[in-house]
């Protein structure tokens, strides 16, 4: 049996339901002789934990914290205690699960993710921060330091993209994508239409637990900006900032509007779109009725990828959840075992 | 620099499509240490060539084939000679690109995959039948000569699905799947609607190269269904051959039909569908407009496929042409390339 040791940095949504499915799939991990061990957890808000024989994952779902043993640490999590987590737990995987910080141009996550790799760990983001503002810089660290930086699920959940890339699609170049990747706005455009107002809206996605608690986030496009520069430099080989996408949100956007263009068979979406050069937008675009992008609804999402041999192929993800983002981090953790 | 010896066997549409493809990333492949020489390729109705020391592919390509030398076979590639090309040529794989044979159950090509294998040496297919009629047998033997047998080009071309699940969805469990996998009898609905007859609209797709040369295979869903087998037994670990698949054809179906639905805002399409467990159907099916599967018209394909993790995920490859069966093939290849 082979034990691969992760910190979880972060035990939000994305953190729990990942811990719930290594439970859930730690029978299948062990006919394959695997094993993850979680050696230590730092949250923002329930302070830092730390087990080098490995956490009880199923006590950390569901017991209240301060009962777990041993404790390393029972504070808040404060930044030089997540450090020396991340620097100093024996530790193979470093699992990078904060909320994104548009205003930090996402610090902390980045720092995290250098640091990780430089003590000779690899890396998994469901945090696209890193990938946003600091692809190149850290995968060329990852590469000298022979480890992994991998995010699937950074972009679209756990639908492959990166992975799809990297490997089902070795050889073949990607020259552009456009497509529908914030659920919130697809969301709350399909309730608009259907007489919600606004911020009833956001609140309805919030509760659902896929809106960011920040709603400008989703409403003025940066979630979107900041997924299309993720895809436009690691599968393009730009080197853009999320600053540098032209982008528009949907607040000017009234049901009228909608309702307009849905007399007329047609949706408005809000679309992201980049190519491997010209500019990187994202803004509302009022789509035909046979535009692949229009059948997205609700909370789905869909891409489609320009490449040089492939030509043009689709992907679409149906009403995903937070298990679909867990996957993305369960299948990098997979293909780090994979090749360790 | 690494070479990889390939045997071809057939050089129509996708042989030569291979070969083109494989001149185009000549220098791309030296980049990367690595060098396919083609030492063998068999024809049904032109004979046989052979060098070790790799055929001359622009000229396999655009001269006339007799004054290629050295000719170790001349005359008709009986099978007895490709049977010695297979096993006694000095090559690390051989691609199986002869026509389906859907009345000799995927004979001989499964011959062919069965001598290379145990000749150890990798096969790629492009033809279904040996995925349709022997997955089990084939995959066994490859695994236990420690070679592979891949296909990705056996269905939807190049389009990411035996490879994705292999491996960008490691760890997901692939439930059952929905599509629209034959190209011509799509080409050929589209038609009717548009006025065409079914014959010319037949005559259409086989001119355009996509039809089968009896159109049988196509009108009658075997294409379809033979494509399915490949995803049950490939995907959902099922034992199915193509004759147990629920089929019908579009033969039946009159412009009439087509129209009316078409004036209610539906579309009828010959759709495939199977699960891990149950029946595997193939026949015409009314869909309404927002059912993602309407949205493939003319050459266009899609599948969704249920998965356990993953939830819904939709795949559309858009208009293909050869060039995307070249890629699965190639794809396949590289795979082998990296793992060898």
């Amino acid at each position: 049996m082979r034990s691969l040791r992760l910190v979880f940095l972060g035990f939000g949504h994305v953190g729990r339901e990942l811990a719930r499915l290594l439970l859930a799939r730690e029978a299948w991990l062990a006919e394959r002789g695997l094993r993850f061990l979680v050696v230590g957890v730092s949250t923002g808000s329930r302070g830092l934990r730390a087990d080098p024989e490995g956490l009880d994952l199923d006590a950390l779902l569901n017991q209240p914290w301060s009962p777990l043993r041993p404790l390393t640490r029972v504070a808040g999590a404060a930044p030089e205690e997540r450090a020396a987590l991340i620097a100093n737990a024996e530790a193979d995987i470093v699992v990078e699960m904060t909320p994104l910080r548009v205003d930090l141009r996402g610090e902390p996550a980045i720092g995290h993710a250098r640091m990780a790799l430089e003590a000779g760990k690899h890396v998994v983001s469901a945090n696209k921060g890193p990938v946003a503002w600091a692809y190149r810089q850290l995968d060329d660290l990852a590469r000298r330091e022979g480890r992994r930086f991998l995010f699937e699920s950074a972009v679209m959940d756990g639908t492959p993209l990166f992975s799809l890339a990297r490997r089902t699609l070795a050889g073949c170049r990607v020259l552009g994508c456009r497509g529908i990747l914030n659920t919130t706005t697809n969301y709350v455009l399909g309730r608009l239409l259907e007489g919600q107002d606004l911020e009833g809206a956001v609140r309805e996605a919030q509760e659902a637990g896929f809106a960011e608690a920040d709603p400008s986030l989703d409403l003025d496009g940066w979630d979107a900006a900041v997924k299309l520069t993720c895809l436009a430099n690691a599968l393009m080989g730009r080197n853009l900032v999320p600053e540098e996408v032209l982008r528009q949100g949907i607040r000017d956007l009234s049901p009228e509007d909608l309702l307009r263009e849905a007399k007329r068979g047609r949706a408005i979406r809000l679309v992201a779109e980049v190519s491997s050069s010209g500019p990187a937008q994202v803004g509302p675009v009022i789509l035909s009725a046979d535009d692949l992008l229009a059948r997205a609804s609700g909370t789905s999402s869909v891409i489609t990828l320009t490449t040089d041999l492939m030509g043009l192929l689709s992907i679409f993800e149906h009403s995903p959840g937070l298990g679909q983002t867990a996957y993305g981090v369960f299948r990098d953790l997979l293909e780090i075992a994979d090749q360790d």
